[in-house]
């Protein structure tokens, strides 16, 4: 791994065919975003929209906007075009609530079709809400499920007749190593499980492939590389062979078959759309339709070949500067997402110094500096930059003042 | 019940002192809005909110805004709003998720604390999404558990020994009839059950006392009477003597006593927050926050007293005018919250064509038409000349014409 120039990099930039899609963005001055992967920023089409949804359609439609802006068919419009993104035919994405929620919604849905299996295999480390949502579901149900948790390269042998579900995120929040979707999706199936994987930190990033992964459920994120907004709703995916009859227990009006013929009796939409619970929020899921027009025309191989170039160059660059970090993201770049983590000493102080800086990325315990490497609005020139003034940070000690020891609520 | 005369209403308004909250909101030209039972209007606060949180949090602020705009607060900053306009203590209510989803989760906290008993005890024409929430936790326990439907004066003999759960919505939403909290919960626990509440059309309407009905949970919505926008997240109570212990089974990792360690293991809040399951849709919850405000200062009591005056102009205007429509709502003001449902041929038909004319309430299955009385932003003189509308509306048969019969999507 070699280091890039200045010129280097603002060749790159120069070349780049991602580089005009930066400007369908809104970013603060002076800032390097490397955040993107925990709160995807901004968006110009958003903050027209949410505008247009608050006042046009709230303010003058008021409820008449469930009819005329068309509200109710929401969630399936921003479903379509996250589809097309994972890998997912039409009709097997719903958008709604939350990834803890949804996760909820397809385990139950999961756990029905495998009755006399017990055990939910995971990868240790898993990101904790899936294991917390997983832990919630099993006491609910009380029969005796067992949440088993194993590292990465034991996951294949780990299935075995007692697994109803195998329950992977692909993306490691921490590391941001990559699971091989298809090639553990393979060994579930023929150990008659089945798959669900969590896209949290793989939508938008790079070209997942549900359909061809085979995999039976997912759920994922709206809020990060799909740049959604903050708390923006999240989706899930039901592979085709499980829409039949399909059922959860968060049987809300909103999955009904006829919410509006207020019926006593459930019954679910015989579509994807039974996932549905509640209703949506309206302002929220605008956001989030607006936003997903940034990855209009745009192929997701070429945002991973840039994202790739992006971890070359920032890795290198903090290789030679920051001799003490450690990288802790796989090198090759199939076994990895477009994120990179290092370990470090004093890291919360370190990221908080970095911030101030206005270089922003974040901390996850216990000793973590993690960077989103986000193509559709950084450049070349940014990481290089931003791994220069980590340098700095680390070369001056000014991470070495109590005002970034002191932790704040959210990390 | 008299008529008023245009120069009485006029009289009243001038007398009003709920008249300047008015202000407070912004309603469209040349419409009447008597629709704020289903979707409450844009406040002039939440709009700014919006654009607030849209521009200055999320684009410039970016991560940081989780502790520098205190986003990660934000829902109990909202429950904090909330809790007074329902006669809840302070910590006993969570903003999340929808209604339907909390209605899950207290649902099978209650269940889990008669384990022994199998019925739930409801309403005939309760909102159906209760009726298919509870069906949906029934199926999947998967333990007999019986959803029971009984007309509302035959709920208190049907409370015995084999009832778990009392599930009841104060107000109907057809009728607007209003069930006595206090006088319910107290025969639902000499049963040895236990009360659930859906606030849906009773919170913002008029004074709400949980807890001096002793009810043990309840569930309510943000974009009905308290104008929080489309699909504004919704709130859930758990009485004081429920919270030692609390764990729901949506046990996702906002509600975890400390998210921000990611610990494998689930530890609940250890407060109503354990409520909590995802990230929160933080524009939707800035809008109802922000909306709150229009509560500031306001009795509900006196909104209440509002409330019943404009239903004895409309309904005394209405009777004289539409001889033909039967008046659904309880006469007396107790029984009843602050909408009138009538009961109509071609409702679907009168109402559009009624819309038409800037007068906007809604429709309800098979053949209501329903009307919400809303003090906050209606004047006596709106609702005496959206009466006499219906009543041009009905006599100029100005509903039979094909356009005003087609169905749209949502009703």
């Amino acid at each position: 791994m070699r280091r890039f120039t200045e010129a280097e990099v603002l060749a790159l930039d120069a070349a780049d065919p991602l580089a005009p899609l930066r400007d369908r963005f809104v970013l603060p001055q002076g800032v390097i975003y490397l955040d993107g992967n925990s709160l995807g920023p901004l968006t110009k089409a958003a903050r027209e929209r949410v505008t247009q949804t608050v006042e046009a359609e709230w303010g003058e439609g008021l409820i008449r906007s469930w009819n005329t802006a068309n509200w109710i068919d929401l969630p399936a419009t921003v479903a379509a075009k996250i589809a097309p993104l994972i890998g997912a035919a039409p009709g097997t994405v719903a958008v709604a609530d939350s990834t803890s929620i949804n996760l909820f919604k397809v385990l139950a849905v999961a756990l029905e079709k495998r009755p006399h299996r017990r055990v939910i295999l995971t990868e240790a480390g898993n990101f904790p809400t899936d294991l917390y949502i997983a832990d919630g579901l099993a006491r609910l149900l009380d029969r005796g499920h067992e949440l088993r948790a194993v590292p990465a390269n034991e996951l294949a042998a780990a299935m075995d007749e007692t697994v109803a579900v195998v329950l992977l995120t692909e993306v490691n929040y921490r590391s941001g190593a990559r699971l091989d979707m298809a090639a553990l999706t393979a060994p579930a199936h023929a150990a008659g499980a089945l798959a669900i994987w969590d896209l949290a930190h793989s939508a938008g990033a790079f070209p997942v492939d549900l359909a061809g992964a085979d995999a039976d459920f997912a759920v994922g994120c709206g809020y990060k590389y799909l740049n959604g907004g903050p708390g923006a709703p999240a989706f899930a995916y039901v592979a085709p062979r499980h829409l039949d009859g399909l059922r959860q227990p968060l049987s809300g009006w909103m999955g009904h078959a006829t919410p509006f013929a207020f019926a006593a009796d459930y019954r679910p939409a015989g579509s994807i759309e039974a996932m549905r619970v509640g209703t949506p929020p309206i302002l929220s899921l605008a956001a989030l339709d607006a936003a997903l027009g940034a990855f209009a025309d745009v192929d997701l191989a070429v945002v991973k070949t840039k994202a790739d170039r992006l971890f070359d160059i920032f890795t290198a660059e903090i290789a030679a500067l920051c001799p003490k970090l450690e990288l802790l993201t796989p090198a090759e770049p199939a076994r990895r997402g477009t994120q990179a983590s290092f370990r470090a000493e004093n890291a919360y102080a370190v990221m908080q110094a970095l911030i101030g800086r206005g270089v922003i990325g974040d901390f996850r315990e216990p000793d973590i500096l993690r960077f989103g490497l986000t193509p559709l609005y950084l450049r070349h020139a940014d990481v290089l930059r931003a791994a220069r003034i980590l340098g700095e940070v680390l070369q001056s000690r000014a991470w070495d003042d109590p005002r970034f020891h002191a932790r704040a609520k959210v990390v």
